[in-house]
């Protein structure tokens, strides 16, 4: 049967069955060094048109040795080139030595397996407004609904399924996945990526008690979304009260990630999955917040601070700080008293126990202080 | 280029960015105070027409006063007229009083922003099925689908890319955002307003072990949203096993919330973003769940009950409570307890020398026993 | 009004407002008995056309005894015919006797509440890429969005607003509910249901650090969903950085979980609501995650491993372990632990003062000591 699901086959870099890897680009070791600001030891005229992993690259393709530990299979790879560390050996084989071989590895996957973008226009079954206006080369697929006077760039692909509310603006080179919704205002930069699911600008939670129960107060901001931002699945982030609900340039956040109203997350930052923000907290530059942590409302967070993951943040964090736990607190500290826990059993029962040898030793010494 | 993305020109109040504030009110200051039941001071003719804050409002524009702290403000606005409490002083201004001026401030918002609402009707690219009831006034957007024998009340907005499941039915003025789905025989009352990619009615988590893996119980109850409950973006609420999912009226539920099957919502009950409440959970009235808070199934919670943000509740709570820390306690209780959590390791290393300690004074004490 | 919303009417086993309950199935005891690998006692060519409960059953239909508390109900219910265990007593009714009656109420329900599925074709709406396969007797809703070179098995339903990507595969009887994006490239087993709004294959959270800012790693790996498979609504699994996100046969996922790049999920698990699992991590066979618990990346857990609601897990886990708490540790040690934690404040004044007692008998001691 021609449907039957092959999977056991899996994806992966040489694997047919890997989206990305249909491209075709070749480059010599000097192009490639160049690219990468590394230097050429060997042949800079070799020619390299693939990846491959240190031990199942083939002929023509480019490997990596990140982890030193694997340094001996530079002499063994039928890789043509090994990007590498100052500090590895060559064996003698063609390389490009670079500071930082991750962010290199990073840097070759993306020149090998980027397929250059075709505009597909307009597609038959999208639903566009009136007074819309989109940019150059756009794609836009079928069940995308875009309403009344959005803006939209150039080169911005919208997926099926996206609705785009009144007034959205896009900048150029955005990507939205199918699914998602940009509610009434909300404005995105360029290069902005929106993965599938993700939902810019709904309501903020906010009521005010009205002694019956809960009377809506209007959530009347929007959201703006700066460029080179990265947003994954299934995450919330709420329109403000008033103003505005901002995520700064550059910042990545990940899947099922809350961001309430009011929010300032400033550039850079890092947001692993599940994490919640509460309403008007603000984040410095390059802050890192782990998966399943929660930020009490109102509070600020220093640039380059880092909270750990599941913990609960009640209060400002400074600068650079490290902390973990819930409450939050400097994180080798709590891992110290994390330790601790297990023995609050014993701790207890040590502690009755030094309570009654020392009502002992008290009573035995009275006498003799009567005495005295 | 027309396109480029503004995302310096923030939303707010008084921004033209901002889709809310584009109506047309005009209103004397005694409408105004009728309206949020207050009282005069000054010019009870005079024309209100917008809503400022105390440093920005201009001429026309009425502005609040809900901190004391900013009572001095009070003289110097450029506002038309001030809403405070009783006692904050007027400086001779115009103002009307109020008990609640944050109540009061979401109603004149409400007043002030709420636009018209203009019916749109079944739009080209909404797929209704066969033997669907829809009231008067009905806004259904592209891509809407809705499946045969749903019924819809009036003033119904059902925006893009909403899925409604055979045999819904929809109260009156009903706001279904982008992304909802409804699934087969689920119930919502009037008023009810979901925000995008909610899923209401999925499938309850059910499977009962056979030996070799799990096997499905079917969940054939529904989900039955009652009145005037407002739910976040990205929630799920899962449809019954066998009978109902109850939201009561009024209750207001936030962002990436999880309600599983056959759980019983009272009334008028707050659920921050993140809070997930286990199968056959059942809270009270008016019962308060912070963020990412987990509620164990069966688990019975008192009305009026407060349980703080990441909390786990894994036993029936009181009327009333006000609980916090995994495993839930008493809230006050537990802040003293989480401010010793920094010492534990001191604590092991004073409780062990104070064994030494203890053994040595023994040791001297023993042999004058053993003299006795 | 006809679209009044009749919420005080319930769904239920009994109601007619139940979607699941309009089939109609018509067995012998004996027939029944066969099904569930029971023994009959009494009738076996009693005729049963339902289920109630052991209140609410009426004539014909059959019910069940699960808690033995209910045992004398068997004597007075009006149903035709009792399923029970070995120990309880038949009251001289009609029964069937099996030895797990959870999971025979569970087939029960099943035979006597699933309709026949009827293949709808591709309607009217939906939007169907070039070089698509689809397998017979498919129903595929307005809104569904498939791209190109897409592969869809037999007797497929796929709802409203889905969208698959190009290069999906679908193997036979898999369920697409509404808001479900399958992203490039990911492969679908047989017999695979996905609630509403999940997400399968976003781009996983990968990010080399460039000195500046962050750099995006390319994920260009897939996910795997082998058979049997069920996923709640609105979860989310990231695609691989460079090979196979993979969820193992007969694994069932709750709503709003995360499962991030390069995870690898053995057969049979149970995943509960809002549980995160980082990146690369391994769980083997009939794994349980309780709800909101945290996985570490590259953390690898045994089988049959269960970590309790809320947990964070930082290292590998034994095979059959049993762990809660973050830090996760031992269950039953940390329950003994937890219940020490309030006594923490009061433990720490205990110490204080036996430290002043323990000076002053030293202090009382010391001279004795000097005069020696």
């Amino acid at each position: 049967m021609v449907h039957t699901v092959p999977y056991n086959k899996r994806g992966g870099l040489l694997s047919s069955s890997s989206p990305g890897t249909e491209c075709d680009v070749s480059k010599t070791l000097q192009e490639l060094a160049e690219y990468l600001g590394g230097q050429v030891k060997g042949d800079p005229a070799a020619v390299i048109t693939g990846l491959g992993t240190l031990d199942n690259a083939v002929e023509g393709q480019i490997t990596f040795l990140a982890n030193p530990r694997y340094g001996a299979k530079v002499g063994t790879t039928r890789a043509a080139a090994i990007v590498m560390p100052p500090t590895a050996e060559t064996f003698g084989r063609n390389a490009i030595v670079v500071d930082n071989p991750y962010l290199a590895f990073a840097k070759l996957l993306t020149l090998f397996t980027s397929r250059p973008r075709s505009a597909k226009g307009v597609m038959a079954g999208a639903f566009v407004g009136r007074d819309v206006v989109i940019g150059k080369d756009a794609s836009i697929y079928p069940g995308a609904c875009i309403a009344d006077g959005v803006r939209i760039g150039d080169r911005v692909t919208i997926h099926g399924n996206v609705s785009l509310y009144e007034g959205v603006v896009l900048g150029d080179d955005v990507t939205l996945h199918s699914g998602v919704s940009v509610r009434e205002g909300c404005l995105l930069g360029s290069r902005v990526t929106i993965h599938n699911g993700t939902i810019i600008g709904g309501d903020g939670f906010g009521y005010a008690p009205n002694g019956k129960g809960w009377f809506k107060i209007p959530q009347i901001g929007n959201v703006v979304i700066e460029d080179d931002v990265e947003i994954g699945a299934n995450s919330t982030v709420d329109r403000a009260a008033l103003e505005t609900t901002r995520i700064g340039r550059g910042t990545k956040i990940d899947n099922l990630v809350q961001v309430a109203h009011n929010c300032d997350i400033g550039e850079d930052c890092i947001i692993v999955a599940q994490a919640g923000i509460a309403g008007s907290a603000r984040l410095g530059r390059h802050v890192t917040l782990g998966g399943q942590v929660a930020i009490v409302d109102h509070t600020v967070i220093g640039d380059n601070a880092m909270i750990s993951g599941q913990s609960g943040v009640f209060g400002n964090v400074a600068a650079g700080a490290v902390l973990s736990g819930t409450p939050a607190m400097p994180h080798q500290a709590r891992l110290k008293s994390a330790a601790i826990f297990p023995y609050l059993p014993e701790m207890r029962k040590t502690l009755a126990k030094l309570g009654s040898r020392m009502a002992r030793v008290e009573e035995r010494l009275e006498p003799a202080v009567a005495i005295d």
